[in-house]
């Protein structure tokens, strides 16, 4: 008899999402426990419930998945929860706030169907946000060379230290794109650029764009018009828009939501880990493999 | 491999109804997502949900649920649901607020058993609320003459011009019911009569309905004592009650609790519908057909 | 085709708890509707859903599980659930709250492995307490003489005399236990103490314990160092500490656990269950006979 695979969905916003249920039910989860109004100072006894209810290999069939709109709010619930394991007790524990994390892996992913990321640099813009921060970090662990964008300077800076650490070796620094003339020359030497702004803004023109005439490849992660970069549209998936290969949120949607699957799925293989960024891009990779995508 | 069923419980009150949620799993939903306090503001995050993780024959499986006491609160998140669908990117919703399309179903083909609607006139008591609306309107669809009554002589008119949208040759009236005369008078050409007034308030004395000699049906969908009509008991399902047939809410309940098991299993049949009175009515007809009830 | 088993979680705390949760599931449990923020006055309704969907046999397949940290909250929810029955159209109920009912009944179980019940005189300490007043009353039922301890000496009388009600010939007094004086004067004559006071407090030195050179058994249920007693951990399962044998909170959380199992297991085999610490116990009984510990 096999032990039922329960998902407690933690969710930061008053409802917990539906997105995140119909996946983990699709990815084969037995019973979902769904907690939405969840914050760090009141979290602990949730992790207690499933720690201390299944001894031994029965704890890697309870496992945890943080959720909702606010992205550092999901990452101060999964320090919380980190905080309220001790030693083997413990259970696994995946973060996907906002989708950042199965979006950022699915980007670096793509991209590097295009380019070898060892030889590349790439633009990050909105880069100081939660999800530019994972795609930087992701690109810089595959060698790449990143260039962090932010409108603001000082933010810029302080996002490149903060993604930098831990990241021995790397090639990261910040740049700041504010106005055309800032963003032309930020993209001068790229190979590609990714966009995680906000919802709704363009940051990027058409004549920019194509002014570096090396660029191969640029990505907008924002699925609601008007897109970051001009003239990509939301479900482009590898196409080609004037020499640059172009992909849209929804065009990447289609790998962000295997990798979310295989996440979730991985989480019910062990009582110990931690799923973000860099075990989720992992996971990725297997997926890409598997599916020879 | 079958998808698993998810129905969405999105209900108006602070905890989401137990009933619907045991209706549901009876009915063969394989997993339920049930949230309380849904509003119209909320709701399109979580019909993103649904409608974003599973694609195309995936969207059948997936499935949304209306309920709550308050039926216009319940009316407003539907129209919101509506609003949020993008052309076949949908799946289907059910609206049964307080029971109301499925008692107003019940009540409806339970007169039909006993009269030809399409031969008489009928007077709906309460016929301003939610669920007197809905009687009204499935009895005229059917054909029959329907004198809409409430106490307030504005509100009778202008349910009744409410009713009327969509219904062209209905035979609608509104009628005033304040006092014994007035009520004696609204029934004195009546076949049947159904209440579904405010729980607890009695409307009808019972030489008012009796002073009527051909009044052939009287039915009261309150529960709570004392009933809307004098002499019926909850209970009452067809009784002779001194030569006019009688029906309770309990009376009515079983044929209600089997159509709405029908239109909850109805939604996993493709991912267009929209169940609200028509729909859940054409359902309660096969059930009938079904059941030979 | 067996009807699914349904749970309805009613949990006074906001967020249901999940230990209770993941119990259900590993009982047995089909579908789960958890249900925080409880309260004694909004709960009909949701007790209204489980009574009125499933007829006759069907009705022992929904049950009711009232949990929570706040013990008296949720003796007031069980209190309204029954109120909310009639007659026969009711549905099982436990109630659990901070695993008081679990827990009392473990511990005296424990206890009756050493000592004869029925010739043993116990000091319950923190007996005014939920937990306390629960092993005070099974400690009365197996015969044991029971003395219940508080530092404030009108709580332990009134504890005492509330938890005579119902147990005629019960050997029940109150002692109070302010001070090492008035411990050691409590213990004089006792076979075994078992203690619930509040998490965290040490009330018992090792000094005042081993004064008594007849006490055989020390119990102590608070999980939370520094505990009640000095010189118990909370892993302590039956280890001899200088002559006394003794048991912390984990040592009789194995017992626990089985108990609880085994009485939402038992919530599904009738429709008319009131499971409090009287029934809970002897659950426990044959979870010992069954299981030979």
């Amino acid at each position: 008899m096999t032990i039922p695979r329960i998902l407690i969905q933690l969710d930061t916003d008053p409802q917990p999402s539906t997105f995140d249920g119909v996946v983990a039910v699709d990815a084969g989860v037995d019973q979902l426990f769904r907690h939405g109004g969840i914050c760090e100072e009141t979290v602990a006894g949730l992790v207690h419930g499933a720690m201390f209810t299944r001894g031994g290999e029965g704890l890697k069939s309870t496992a945890l998945f943080i959720g909702g709109t606010d992205v550092q709010a999901g990452e101060r619930v999964l320090a919380a929860v980190q905080d309220t394991f001790f030693g083997p007790v413990r259970v696994s524990v995946m973060l996907d706030s906002n989708g950042c994390n199965t979006t950022a892996s699915a980007a670096v992913l793509s991209a590097a169907k295009h380019l070898d990321l060892k030889q590349s640099t790439v633009l990050v813009l909105g880069g100081t946000g939660p999800v530019g921060q994972r795609v930087a970090r992701l690109l810089s662990r595959q060698g790449a060379a990143v260039k962090m964008g932010s409108r603001d300077h000082g933010r810029a800076h302080q996002a490149a230290a903060e993604v930098s650490v831990g990241l021995e070796g790397a090639n990261l620094s910040a740049v700041t794109t504010a106005g055309n003339d800032a963003l032309q020359l930020a993209l001068e030497d790229c190979d590609a650029v990714i966009s995680s702004g906000a919802a709704g803004v363009q940051i990027v023109d058409k004549g920019t764009l194509h002014h570096n005439k090396h660029l191969r490849l640029a990505i907008d992660l924002n699925a609601v018009p008007p897109l970051g970069i001009e003239g990509i549209q939301a479900t482009d998936k590898g196409r080609d828009c004037d020499g640059v290969i172009v992909y849209g949120a929804l065009g990447v949607g289609g790998l962000k939501m295997k990798i979310h699957h295989a996440a979730v799925k991985a989480l019910f293989t062990a009582n110990d880990q931690v799923l973000d960024a860099d075990h989720i891009y992992a996971i990725g990779e297997q997926v890409i493999g598997k599916s020879k995508l």
